[in-house]
């Protein structure tokens, strides 16, 4: 199989009343810059990468400027060098100038790395999980770039920790657990929200995400109470700021946020703001804060672990460089003990297959992924969530082809 | 003087012969994203943002897709909101997530920013540097965007510093040193280095820049030993290895490099490691380390000032959300008592301006400009430097207009 075409899809979804809001964010039309590695036999690969609508044509010529060392390559041989072409991309030597390793250079070579993966385990018609499971070390090894990043991971200490017995594979046949984001999107009244609350219950969820950030924090602390209540001790509430808040607030924010039992308190100030988090996670509310979708790549979340500065690790393989970057965080967020919770820019699609992985070949716990379902009609093979449970995809690739 | 319609320049300008190449950028062509604010009375702003080609024309359209709450605005009433107006346009609700504040969006608010900035200084009639001498405090602190810094520099602090009694005036009249940074480009060959070296100090320049980061260290070592015979002790040598080195690499090469008292050894790995940079700079080769030329923006310089990682800031208000961000940045070096020098993705026509700024306003040490002559025939005012001084600028605005 060999890709004799990179072409791009610009596809747009615009949400209503209130959907996907939230303190920053106010007016999302959720929105992928597609990569589609188009083959001699006819399959395709499809990549996302994931924006809020407004420059996702930005993203989309950047995977054009950046695709053209992949027309050519037979399946196997891209994937036995993906990580070596991998960071010859990122350092392109004028596009890196852009990033590096950042924005919309970043995103496009998400969506085009992506689209590698998908491809791969349509090759092998095979849900991208297994593929993953069943390559060898070695082989996984080289599908990643872990330039940056070798003082806290060596190449060899990546293969042991890629060689571990494996274990949780029951939630194979099991499933595991997702939790709803989208009971309490920032421009939902209250009213809305206590409904959200009960149908999220009734759907079989007992984690629920709110999100904070209020211009008046009394509704935030109002709401937050709101839903502690409905969910009682034994259910879990996250509450995510979305980089509203300067440190001093996050620190007055999350103290008074705390007697409500948070399981963690998401992206409280700025990501670009290390030494922040580190004194919100050490100090003020030791081991809650859980941070990551805007960490454009795995140097970032490097420094976060060093610097015990997150408590949960929210990569999101449609903002970081794709599934191989992923994998790279994944195995510090390993070599670190913290646990991977992944944001769902991709609504799940990619990344029901790389918790997985995580779960079984990494050992990582908790086992647990964000659910957000408003793309579902657009997905020709959407994630299956039943009784609160993400069901294992059994279909060829990585979920994320688009009707 | 009101503004009636922004329109952009994708100018590029390439290079021959090695001319701007380091270790990883191979082969710049020295490009502009151009902003251009046209107004009723003909005038022109003219604002920079700085990349190697590739991608300029994201950074074009992205000025475009940002630009329109500038449209019909009054100068003197938007320079007395810029810094809202910035934050409101660095938050943009969709564009936003591309960044946040980094790569193609923020690289397009530089052009923005320093677009308004020149036009402002146009409408005086005065040169950039003499408009900033010559505003009040609360004016100056009205075009910043203070958010998501105030943990290290409040309002009032800003304010304080800005207050402080005015020195070394003399600059204005005597002009200050340059550095030469185009003796050594990684694509000269010994014998055009040592051509260079001598054509260089017979200019007056007593201070070098010497690209490293070469495949081969032994060629580094060589090269450095090479510029350091050649200048003597009094003259300074800065080592530049633009990204290449991960953090053990940069450490053996710091400590190979110290013998030859570099004045400091700059970008020694990836701008987004802040661990590794606070080892360096407090641990490896202690106050010697320089970095700020692909840092996106103020939270990580507060960072780097925060941790003790840098010794030598080099903000580049092409890099940064223009001169507003580049300002801020001042600040905060200045309350840490770091200095600025900045790079000069400019080629110091905008850059010539500020750093009288932070000499005569903020007291900084020492009052250095980097120096690269490619594109000077390119700009209406190509900066005047002359026996290694830059002279003061004299012409209205912040000479970046091109032919």
């Amino acid at each position: 199989m060999t890709i004799t075409q990179v072409s791009v899809r610009d596809a747009r979804f615009p949400l209503s009343g209130g959907a996907g809001t939230d303190s920053l964010h106010t007016n999302p039309v959720y929105s992928y810059a597609t990569a589609l590695l188009q083959t001699d036999t006819g399959a395709t690969g499809t990549g996302l990468a994931f924006t809020l609508g407004g420059g996702n044509e930005l993203v989309c010529q950047a995977i054009q400027l950046l695709a053209e060392p992949l027309v050519g390559l037979e399946t196997e041989e891209l994937m036995a060098q993906l990580g070596t072409l991998q960071r010859r991309l990122a350092d392109h030597p004028q596009l890196r100038w852009l990033g590096p390793h950042k924005g919309v250079v970043q995103l496009a070579l998400a969506a085009l790395n992506n689209a590698c993966w998908d491809l791969w385990a349509k090759a092998h018609g095979v849900p991208l999980w297994k593929l993953l499971l069943d390559l060898s070390p070695e082989a996984l090894l080289a599908t990643l770039d872990l330039s940056y990043v070798d003082d806290a991971l060596t190449p060899a200490q990546a293969l042991e920790l890629l060689r571990q017995p494996r274990s949780q594979t029951h939630f194979l046949t099991d499933g595991y657990p997702g939790y709803d984001t989208s009971a309490g999107w920032l421009g939902y009244d209250d009213t809305k929200l206590a409904e959200n609350i009960k149908k999220s219950l009734g759907a079989g969820f007992t984690a629920l995400k709110l999100k904070v950030g209020s211009d008046d924090f009394t509704r935030d602390l109002r709401r937050a109470t709101l839903v502690r209540e409905a969910i009682g001790d034994a259910g879990s509430l996250m509450c995510d700021a979305n980089q509203k808040w300067s440190l001093p607030e996050a620190e007055a924010a999350c103290r008074a946020l705390a007697p409500l039992k948070p399981l963690w308190i998401e992206e409280p100030t700025h990501p670009d703001d290390l030494l922040a988090h580190q004194r919100l996670n050490t100090e003020v509310v030791p081991g809650r804060i859980a941070a990551g979708e805007h960490f454009p790549n795995r140097i970032v979340f490097k420094n976060y672990l060093q610097a015990g500065a997150l408590a949960y690790v929210q990569a999101d393989a449609v903002r970081l460089a794709g599934v191989s970057e992923f994998l790279a965080v994944s195995l510090l967020a390993k070599k670190f003990g913290k646990p991977i919770v992944p944001h769902v820019g991709d609504m799940g699609q990619l990344h029901q297959h790389l918790v997985l992985f995580n779960a079984i070949v990494l050992g990582q716990e908790p086992v647990f992924l964000e659910h957000i379902p408003h793309l579902k009609p657009h997905f020709v093979h959407p994630a299956q969530v039943e009784n609160g449970v993400y069901k294992t995809p059994q279909e060829p690739g990585a979920s994320c082809d688009l009707r």
